[in-house]
């Protein structure tokens, strides 16, 4: 039974079909029931889990524990901090039943946890001897979105967010600092996704916090994605929810707080850049499948070739790869060909007749194309390094991309011109004032999606005034 | 600085208490503003981490993949399975507002996930070929309970539900009975708790399967816990919610289905079963900590203990062994012991400056309270023996407590005065009928809590008519 072919747009022609076409055919997710809200099916939930283990461990490494807090927060906690219940309100998902009785105080489904950590923390924090208190969590959070697709914008996701309280401003700093880097080591050694990381700017901050830090990812459509964030909170909600503690002088005192979060969003973002025409491009040390072996047989050469491939097949696993076999008889191997392309799987190894002969395999790279036959004997130590030259690649030509399409504009013309034609980051001086930002944003769609931490002075390309560098985009 | 040392009431006084209190103490959990709804702290979250990863590793081994479903499920899906929503109904929290608007359906948050799960897998499911389909999602689900205890019964909680679909009523039980042996395993391997397993009576049975399996295990008060189900559902979701499939002949027909669920509540089940008067017993393969390290020093040769516990330190942790070690100065040693046994830390390594003379340590194991000196050369070897014979030990005790109360029972008399006196199990003949059942539920308050496989012949001791072994005990 030969199914029909589906064929992938091209993702030049029309990028937002491609997108979805793909996390369909990939079977990475799918729609279910309630707008918004999708399954995250196994393949994809492969590349969630991996990227939890890489981030899980960089939280263990730098004295973090995970923790649970419920789901459900009562509005009047969600009130205490004002800008923050003002931040999230429209998007609230509201518990007003339980247990058949109409409830006295409605529940609202967590979008975020600070307000119901921080009832906890107000009585697990006493002494400056509880701090700091370095805690995370992996949950789901749910936001009322209108306009949704999968991992992109989603009303319910999955991410972590870390919830921590300090004795000083300076050591808030410092984590918040500190954790961001944690993500951009993370967006760069696994995910292959190089990101900028810089400051929000106020109108752009999260919801009740002093400074918001971001890490952006540029997109192969030239559009932005804000692919995690790390706020200091300084004392905000420490006074809304009365965390304090006895410092060394006995005195009391309120706490310092910061939060950070990285949700499943990020798999959008690693389909975005990495995506091609063929399918996706899953970076090796994420990818569920390293490495496939799809065995080249015609009738009479069946068993044997089977048998062989069979044998790598467990070499191979021995070695601790990651390594499928696709013995499917269904099949052609041009059709598996495309599968395993579209799936992203970073290695291909071919094994025919021939190759049995000659005691050697073939492997075709996912990201180049390229082809090349192996002895037998070393395969294992060639496919690891092959595995690490084609993270190593698919870093540098996200990054060459990324340079490629970041552009200096030195009159709000330029900066019209390239936003609407070209897109990508567009560097240019800032006045700092909300209503330049805002004008940028009418005219053009295009944000302010950081402030670098190296900040040059120059003149702003709208009020003229001395300003300091920003990084403008249109973001997903 | 010396704190106030709260004293753990006596397990054998009052279990209630001594409970909460150990939970609050050992800072297990937290209540929150929402009545039933608990904050799973650091140490208790490491404990279900390590639950985690063991089930996940031996679910994979089978053959199963993790992935994601929505949290929300429609009123309309709920009720397509009568059974299954009949049972759930009265425990279901509804989100009627979403985005600041009155939602058209009422949503429930998942009480389980069969209902929202069915609905994709009705679409995934389309030939013999794509069975079976073997899924599993770790989530948080919601009952809305009236009476509640960290962990063991919660409004929330956190578990994991294996879902998978089949092609024949003979591979969906094989299913149901593999994943009840998985379950069994990794309590007796790592939990050290021994489980009975067998059937439940269909009072007893998940709303919606044709047949529950399950794991119970009897608590340090003589009651007993259901650690874990596993359903065959046959073909009523199937059914419910259109699950068909082409098979070889080009037939479509409806599949079968099992699920199979384990939760946080076994952490209250650690509790209840290894706990003592001093406080938690972790099981060394759950442990977070499996040794930690107590400097015994005096103000002059503080420098030289602190720097010998310190190497120790070092090489323990550098063998792979989970080490703590325990540098605060501002309590004593005796104080640092009590602590570290209310948390259940496996063993207790020592040190002072007559070990350090002797070239030792000493090595306090926490289940028996044996002490041994160990030469320095070997200390790494003999603590991971040990660890695997504290293991063992706690397996054997609380089987030889689950045996000894475990009884027969000869008349009704009898059965009502084990289960007023000493509760514990009762092993009795039932004659099957939901009447009988009825009428020890409402005069002992014992439920048959399953059928086990090999059931003998005898006469029910309510009724005098024929029945087969059924286990009885009252029930957390």
């Amino acid at each position: 039974m030969v199914e029909a072919v589906e064929k992938l747009t091209k993702k030049s022609e029309d990028p937002s079909r491609w997108y979805l076409q793909l996390v369909r055919m990939a079977k990475l997710a799918d729609y279910g029931p309630v707008r918004g809200m999708f399954a995250i099916r196994p393949y994809g939930f492969a590349i969630w889990e991996r990227i939890q283990r890489d981030l899980d461990d960089r939280f263990k490494a730098t004295g973090h524990q995970n923790a649970y807090f419920p789901l459900l927060i009562p509005e009047s906690y969600l009130k205490k901090e004002a800008e923050h219940v003002e931040g999230f309100d429209p998007e609230l998902a509201w518990v007003t039943i339980g247990g058949r009785e109409k409830l006295e105080e409605r529940l609202a489904i967590r979008p975020t946890s600070e307000s119901i950590i921080c009832d906890f923390y107000s009585n697990w924090v006493q002494s400056y001897r509880d701090l700091p208190l370095l805690i995370n969590q992996w949950c789901n959070v749910l936001r009322w979105e209108k306009v949704t697709r999968p991992f992109l914008r989603s009303s319910e996701f999955l991410w972590q967010e870390g919830h921590t309280v300090h004795a000083t401003a300076e050591e808030a700093r410092e984590e918040t600092l500190q954790m961001l880097g944690v993500y951009r080591d993370c967006f760069h050694e696994t995910l292959a996704i190089p990101v900028l990381t810089g400051m929000k700017s106020p109108a752009e901050r999260f919801a009740g916090a002093v400074e918001t830090y971001t890490c952006e990812g540029l997109m192969g459509d030239g559009r932005a994605l804000q692919a995690a964030t790390s706020h200091d909170l300084g004392q905000n909600f420490a006074k809304a929810f009365d965390i304090t503690f006895l410092d060394e002088q006995q005195d009391r005192v309120y706490a310092y707080q910061t939060s950070w979060g990285f949700s499943t969003r990020v798999i959008g973002g690693l389909i975005l850049v990495h995506g091609d025409d063929r399918g996706l491009k899953i970076p090796p040390k994420l990818a569920p499948v390293e490495a496939v072996i799809v065995p080249i047989w015609r009738g009479k050469n069946k068993a044997e070739v089977r048998s062989e491939a069979e044998k790598l097949h467990m070499e191979l696993k021995a070695s601790g790869l990651r390594v499928e076999a696709d013995f499917d008889e269904e099949h052609s191997p041009g059709w598996k060909f495309n599968e395993h392309e579209l799936r992203g799987v970073p290695v291909r190894v071919e094994i025919g007749p021939k190759d049995i002969e000659k005691n050697q395999a073939v492997l075709v790279r996912r990201d180049t194309g390229e082809k090349e036959f192996v002895p037998r004997d070393g395969l294992p130590e060639r496919l690891r390094t092959l595995l690490s030259d084609i993270q190593e690649n698919m870093m540098r030509q996200a990054t060459e991309f990324r340079d490629a399409n970041t552009r200096h504009a030195a009159s709000y013309d330029e900066f019209q011109e390239i936003i609407a034609q070209k897109r990508g980051f567009v560097v240019a001086p800032w006045d700092g004032t909300p209503e330049t930002e805002q004008k940028i944003k009418e005219n053009t769609k295009a944000t302010i999606r950081l402030l670098p931490f190296d900040r040059q002075e120059g003149a702003d390309l709208v009020s003229g005034k001395s300003g300091k560098t920003a990084i403008f985009a249109r973001a997903y």
